[in-house]
C-alpha cells in the first residue's frame, strides 16, 4: 500500500523542543524565528528530512507555517486545518487563522520596535521576504537570514531520499529535452535562468525522481542558459544511470557547486521571485551580474501538453477508469451490507489500481468520507477517524494514479442504499455545474476566472455554492497540481489547447454530507460549427470515463442539453471502458451507463 | 429634436490648419504636438469649445488623438472608428490602427533621438503622462507640457457654455450633501482630495448642470477637505441660485483660484492619477504637500445607489418603458410600408419621449441601424447616410432618456415583416445570454469578468460572439457610461447592491444585420431561497419593462427556465407598463405580452 493510515504527529514531543528552540534563540539573542512547512522547492510535498514544522509542532497538514517568539508560538494555519491543528498541537502552540491574519500584522503587534527574527533564506521565497521585509520596517523589525535552527536540534532526523531519478522518455513526453531547451531559449541572446521548481526540471530535462511522495519529482536545481545548455545541481548517485540521456549539453554537478557557480554568471540572470529560494536572490544581489525578475520559463510550455501527451493522458484514463469501474462495482456489491469502512473502501481501490501493473503512485492520499466525512473537504482517513460506510448515507472518494503515460484525479460521489430528495436535488445541481464547464465552448483569451461561475450557477440559483475553486491544472507524469491555469475566481491565465483541467464543483453540508464530481478535461481548439463565424474558439475534451451514479439525478431538473450530455457522456464510457471488464464489473458498467 | 443628422466635420479645412500648427511648432522648435479628443474632464463628450481634435482634423468621433510631426500627422483612432475617419480627414492624415499601435511605439519610431514634443497638461491625466514619459525616456524624447497649441490658431472658437447648474434635490437622490461629505471624510483625520470629475461632484453636491450634451454634468473643479468642507471652483454666474442649496460649508471660487488654491493645502493630497489631469499633478509635485494617490472617493458611493435612486430608476423606466410601447407599437404599424427610413425612426422615438413631459435630453444619440448599419455597433445616423427600413430586415434601435429620477438605456432589435430562420436563431440565442445575466444569483465578491460568460455561452456555443462588454454601469440621472461597475472579461471591481448596470449581448453579421437586446438591471441582495445555506447571495433586479420581439424568438431553442422568464417578463411589462397606455398602443402591448 502506497496508503497509510497512521497519524504520525508527535504533539506530546512539542513543548520540550519548543523550549530548546527558544533557548537557542536566546543564545544568539533572537526574539523568534520563522518555521514553515514548506522545503526549498516549495512543492505541496516534502521529504520526511524536512518535515520540520511537524516535528516542532506536531501539525502535519500540507500548508501553514509557526512563529515562535519567546512568549508566544503561533501556528498559523488556513480555514482546512483549523480543527486538526488543535488535535496535533500542545496547548503550548497558539493557532492563527491565516491568511485571514497576516503574518505582519500579527509580527508587528507581537514584537517590540527594532526586534530581530530569523528566517532560513532556501526555505522562504525571494517575493515572501521582500514582501515581508517592506511590511516589518515600519517598526523596524530586522528579518536575519541564518542557518537553519530546527536541524542542529533534530539529532534524530532522517536521511535525504537517494532513489535514483530516471529518464521520461519521448514516447511520453513528445519533445525532446534537447527541442525543448532550444524552444524556451531560441529568442533569448545571452543570460540565463534559475530553476528551483523541481517540476519545471522534470519537464524540462524529461526526467523524473523519488525525492517525495506522490509527486515523481526530482528534488534538485538547474541554470538553463540562453545557449540551450543546462547546469543540473543534483547528487551524482542519482544521476548516475542518466549520461545517455542528457547529452553533453547538459552538464550535472553537485548541489553544494550551486552557490559557486552563481556567482560566475554572466547577466542577464532570470529568477522567479514566487518560487525562487531568497537565498538565490541574496547571492546574486552580492554578484555583478544583472538580476531580471521573470516567469520561470517551463510553467506555461509545460502546461501546455503536447499531442504525445494528452494520448498518453487518454491512455491513463482509461485504464484508471477501468479500475474505477471494477471499484464502483465491488462497492455497490459490498456497501449495503454496512461491513465496509472508509480505511477498507481506500485500500480496497488502491489495490483495483494496482491490478493494473502498472501504478507507479497514487497521485494523492485518497479522500474517502462516509456520511459528514465528507463534508470535510481534505479529509483523510486514519485508523482513529475510520468510520463504517453506511446505508441511507453519500460516500465521497476523491482519488487519482500515477501511470508513466499520465496522471490522473477523480472523485466520484455514490449513494449507498436509497438517497434522499435532498442528496439527488444536491447532486444533481453539482453535476449540472461539472457539466456546464465540460459543455464550455469559448474564445481564445478566456481564463479559468470567466468559466468559474458556469460551476455553480445550479447551486448559486438554489442559495448554495462550495468553498473551493473549480478547477485545477494537472501535470503529465508529475504534480496533480499544477499551474498556471485553473477554474476559479482568482485563475487570470488564458486557457490555451493541451492545458488539462480538473473540473470538480462540490457542496458540502457540514455534519451531514459531501458531494463533489470531479472529471479531468484538456483544453482543445473547437471544431467549427457549421454556419458559426470564423473565430478561434476552445473547448474541453473530457479525459475521465466513469459513470455517473444515476441514483443520485434528478431527471426532472436537467435541460435538454444536459440529459444529451449525461447519456453520451455514459454511451462513450460503455464504449471506451467496456472492453477492458468483464463479469460483474461489466454487468454493473452496462447498467449504470444506460440512458437515462 | 435633441439629436441632430448632419454631420458636423470639416474635413476640407484640415490641411489648411495643419500647416498653421505646424508653422507654430516649427517656431517653438517643437518636433510635434498631442492633440486630444478629451477635454480637461475626461469624459465621453466634450462641449464644442473642446472639439479641438474635430477642428484640426474633421475627425468626429467620441475617442481618439491626432499626433502632428513635421513630416506625418496621425490620426489614432480605435476599431469602431476606422472607417468614420477616412471619409472625415483629408488625405494629409495617417490614420493609425490605436490601441494595436501604441502612441509610444510609433513616436519612438517616427522622432529621434532627443525629439521634443508639446502637450497641453490639462488635457492628459498624469497616470497618461507618467506612463509615456517612461516609454519615451529611452530614447530621449522629451514631453514638453505647454499652454494649448490650437487654442491660438482657432479664432472662431465658440464660447464655453453658459448655463447655470441647479439642484439635484434629496427626493432624487436620497442623501444630502452634508451626509455624503461626512459619510466620505469620516474616517480621515486630515488632508484633501482634489475632485476633477464632473460625475463625481455632481454626486457628491447634489448639483446637475448643462455644459455638456446628454450628461448633465457640471465643468468644475472641487477639493474635499478631510473636515467635510468643499471649495468648489466654478463660475459664479453658474452657481449664482444654489448659495441655498449649498450652504456655509462649500465655498465657491472663481476657477482661476483653483491653482493658487492648490498651494495652501496641507498634506495628504489625494489624487486619482486615472482622471487627474497631469497640470495638477505637476502644480502639487512643486508644492510642499505630502501628495497620495487614490481612487477618486466619490466613484464607489455614486455606483452603490440608495433606495431613492433606485426607486426614481423604476420610475423612469416605467415613463420611459411606456413610451418606447408606444413607439413599438407605432413602427409595427408603419414600418411594413417600407416608408420609414431611420432618421425618422429616431425622430418619432424622440417624439414619443418628450410626450412623456419629462424628458430633459436624451442620454445618448440614439443608434438606429436598419439592415447591414446594424451591425455597425456605434452607428449613428446621418442624413448623408440614412436608409429606408426594409420589410425582411432587422432594425437595432438602441436609445435612452435622461429624466430627473433616472437615467434610461435600453435596445431593442425587431423584425420588419417575416424574419428568417438565421435572424431567430440569432435573437434567440443573445435573449438567452441576457436572461442568463438577468436570472443571475451569485456570491458576494464576484465581478461583472466572473458573469460575462453567461451572456456568450449560447452563442460560443454556435461559434458566434460579439465583441463589446456584456454591460457597463449607468449613472443616476448622470452619464450613461459611469464606472466602476460592469459586465465584461476586463471589469474586476465586486458587484455591490445598489449598483445600476446595463445587460446587453449582441450579435453582428457585418454587412447584413445586428441584434442586440439591452435592459437595465440593479444589483440586490438576494431573497433566501428556503432550505438554502445562509450565504450572502447578490441577484440582479430588472429595470426595463419593455416586450421582447416575439417574432423573432425560436421557442425550440429554450429551456424550461427560459421560457418561465420570458413569460414573467412580459406578464410584469403588461401589468406595469398597461396602466400607462391605451389604444392601439395597448392592443400592441397585450398581443405582445401574451404568454409564448
Amino acid at each position: 500500500m502506497f496508503q497509510t493510515f497512521t497519524q504520525s504527529s508527535e504533539p506530546d514531543q512539542g513543548p520540550a523542543r519548543l523550549a530548546a528552540l527558544r533557548a537557542r534563540l536566546a543564545e544568539q539573542h533572537l526574539d523568534g524565528v520563522l518555521v514553515p512547512r514548506t522545503d526549498r522547492w516549495q512543492g505541496e510535498y516534502v521529504a520526511p528530512c524536512d518535515e520540520r514544522l511537524a516535528w516542532l509542532t506536531g501539525f502535519t497538514g500540507s500548508a501553514g507555517f509557526a512563529v515562535i517568539l519567546h512568549d508566544v508560538a503561533g501556528i498559523f494555519v488556513d480555514g482546512r486545518y483549523r480543527l486538526q491543528v488543535r488535535d496535533q498541537t500542545a496547548r503550548d502552540f497558539t493557532p492563527v487563522n491565516w491568511p485571514e491574519t497576516k503574518l505582519s500584522d500579527w509580527l508587528i503587534e507581537q514584537l517590540p520596535e527594532g526586534g530581530a527574527i530569523a528566517y532560513d533564506p532556501w526555505l522562504h521565497t525571494a517575493a515572501e521576504i521582500e514582501d515581508l521585509t517592506e511590511k516589518l520596517s515600519g517598526k523596524s523589525i530586522d528579518l536575519c537570514p541564518l542557518p537553519n535552527q530546527i536541524d542542529p536540534l533534530w539529532t534524530d532526523r532522517p536521511a535525504r531520499p537517494d532513489a535514483p531519478y530516471f529518464a521520461h522518455p519521448v514516447e511520453f513526453t513528445g519533445e525532446t529535452h534537447a527541442a525543448k531547451r532550444a524552444r524556451l531559449t531560441a529568442d533569448t541572446p545571452k543570460g540565463s535562468w534559475i530553476l528551483t521548481l523541481p517540476d519545471s526540471i522534470a519537464w524540462l530535462l524529461n526526467i523524473r525522481g523519488a525525492d517525495i511522495p506522490r509527486n515523481p519529482v526530482p528534488q534538485c536545481t538547474a541554470i538553463l542558459h540562453a545557449d540551450g545548455t543546462v547546469d543540473l545541481f543534483a547528487p551524482a548517485a542519482k544521476v548516475a544511470g542518466l549520461s545517455g540521456h542528457l547529452g553533453d549539453q547538459v552538464t550535472v554537478q553537485d548541489p553544494d557547486a550551486f552557490e559557486d557557480a552563481l556567482a560566475t554568471l554572466d547577466g542577464p540572470v532570470r529568477i522567479d521571485p514566487r518560487s525562487c529560494p531568497d537565498a538565490i536572490a541574496r547571492h546574486l544581489a552580492e554578484g555583478e551580474a544583472e538580476v531580471i525578475e521573470a516567469d520561470d520559463p517551463c510553467i506555461l510550455p509545460k502546461a501546455r501538453k503536447t499531442e504525445v501527451e494528452i494520448a498518453g493522458a487518454q491512455a491513463a484514463h482509461l485504464r484508471d477508469g477501468a479500475a474505477m469501474v471494477r471499484f464502483l462495482a465491488w462497492l455497490d456489491a459490498e456497501a449495503p451490507s454496512g461491513q465496509l469502512t472508509e480505511i477498507r473502501v481506500v485500500e480496497a481501490l488502491e489495490e483495483f489500481r494496482r491490478d493494473t501493473g502498472l501504478l507507479r503512485d497514487i497521485s494523492f492520499e485518497t479522500i474517502c468520507g462516509a456520511g459528514a466525512h465528507g463534508a470535510i473537504v481534505h479529509y483523510r482517513v486514519t485508523e482513529a477517524t475510520d468510520r463504517p460506510v453506511t446505508p441511507g448515507e453519500l460516500l465521497l472518494i476523491d482519488s487519482g494514479g500515477q501511470y508513466l503515460d499520465g496522471t490522473t484525479d477523480i472523485t466520484r460521489t455514490v449513494i449507498v442504499g436509497a438517497p434522499k430528495d435532498v442528496h439527488r436535488d444536491r447532486y444533481t445541481r453539482v453535476l449540472r455545474g461539472m457539466i456546464a464547464v465540460s459543455r464550455a465552448r469559448f474564445a481564445r483569451g478566456v481564463g479559468g476566472q470567466h468559466l468559474d461561475a458556469l460551476a455553480r450557477m445550479p447551486l448559486w440559483e438554489a442559495g448554495l455554492d462550495f468553498d473551493h475553486g473549480t478547477g485545477h491544472g494537472v501535470g503529465s507524469y508529475l504534480s496533480v497540481h499544477e499551474g498556471p491555469q485553473g477554474i476559479s475566481r482568482r485563475s487570470k491565465v488564458a486557457l490555451e489547447p493541451g492545458m488539462i483541467l480538473s473540473n470538480e464543483p462540490g457542496y458540502y453540508r457540514e455534519g451531514a454530507y459531501g458531494i463533489r464530481i470531479e472529471n479531468l478535461i484538456v483544453t482543445r481548439e473547437a471544431p467549427a460549427v457549421p454556419g458559426g463565424d470564423d473565430r478561434p474558439q476552445l473547448c474541453f475534451e473530457t479525459l475521465t470515463h466513469v459513470p455517473l451514479d444515476r441514483r443520485l439525478i434528478d431527471r426532472s431538473q436537467l435541460t435538454g442539453a444536459e440529459l444529451r450530455w449525461i447519456d453520451a457522456y455514459h454511451a462513450d464510457t460503455l464504449k471506451l471502458i467496456g472492453p477492458q471488464v468483464d463479469g460483474m464489473a461489466r454487468d454493473w458498467l452496462v447498467r449504470a451507463c444506460a440512458p437515462l
